[in-house]
């Protein structure tokens, strides 16, 4: 019999929230097979990719203008360090991926800073990094944005943002003890 | 009618050339399932997975102490450069990956360096990376090293080697033109 006291205490897992916008996504509904009621649990060995291929991409954007991959994202762990972190990839041979300021093309890949916007053809993507310390998954959590993602962190004295739309960007930060994963050798 | 001296020039291939060595290879034969016959051709938007789940891994290890997936490639393209190279990720919870001098953790990574020794336990394997200029696909060409390749790179003049087994590492280097290659943008 084991007590509620003996249980090995649970581990927090790394959750990436994503904020969608796109300016005709009522319309014509490109993100209707994404899911935005619960957080899904990836494996940490696993891509994470996202584009119109619903064969390859498990997050499926129904638009033509979309690749096939259109870019992917990797969890990984720094070295000489016990932080975890995504890294970006562009896989469209057509469109430039922006994160923040920076521009990549086909192939190109830059680690996902802790909040960005991510933004290719006239979609908008806030990403924020929720810490956890699970090596086994990765979270993602998923939100459907009202008004553009860029314009909230442009002017945000200037266009006041219903509460609905924002309450993602306030995560409880979770306790976290890196030397408990700083190595996962057995 | 498409005459040869019309046809549009064929694009060089990057190649990664991986020379294999266990000190058990020969008893135990846990390349059996590696192909050393001839050069695989493996899309630029795919892993090239090393380990023994072959569900999983293109390139099968037979030997029960090599991880479910020990360690992935990805192929990618340099920030602000035509470059094009490979990352390796050790995804063994078991066992450190070294990178010449560099000792990598569970999902740690690090960029392949043109020329280097990958160890993992016995395993030892000398990877040279072969320019190409193709973003389409990259190749892999296996090789099985009859002595360490370890002692190779240490003890070059207290060893000689057999020709046989150092052929793999003179490649003639292939033109590239990298301002070809800059953009792929269409």
């Amino acid at each position: 019999m084991t007590s509620f006291e003996e249980v090995e205490t649970e581990e927090t897992i790394t959750c990436l929230h994503m904020t969608f916008y796109h300016p005709c996504q009522e319309e014509k509904m490109m993100f209707r097979c994404l899911n935005f009621c619960r957080r899904e649990q990836v494996r940490a060995d696993e891509m994470a990719k996202f584009g119109r291929d619903s064969n390859v991409c498990h997050y499926n954007l129904m638009d033509s203008r979309v690749s096939r991959i259109q870019f992917s994202l990797q969890f990984y762990r720094k070295l000489n360090s016990s932080e975890l972190g995504f890294e970006i990839k562009n896989m469209s041979k057509k469109t430039k991926l922006i994160v923040d300021h920076t521009e990549l093309g086909y192939l190109n890949k830059i680690d996902l800073p802790w909040r960005c916007i991510i933004c290719f053809g006239d979609y908008q993507i806030l990403a924020e990094i929720q810490e956890g310390e699970s090596l086994d998954y990765f979270q993602t959590r998923l939100h459907l944005a009202e008004v553009p993602v860029l314009q909230e962190r442009c002017l945000p004295s200037l266009q006041p943002i219903p509460e609905s739309s924002i309450s993602y960007s306030l995560f409880p930060s979770q306790d976290k003890s890196p030397t408990e994963t700083d190595e996962n050798e057995s």
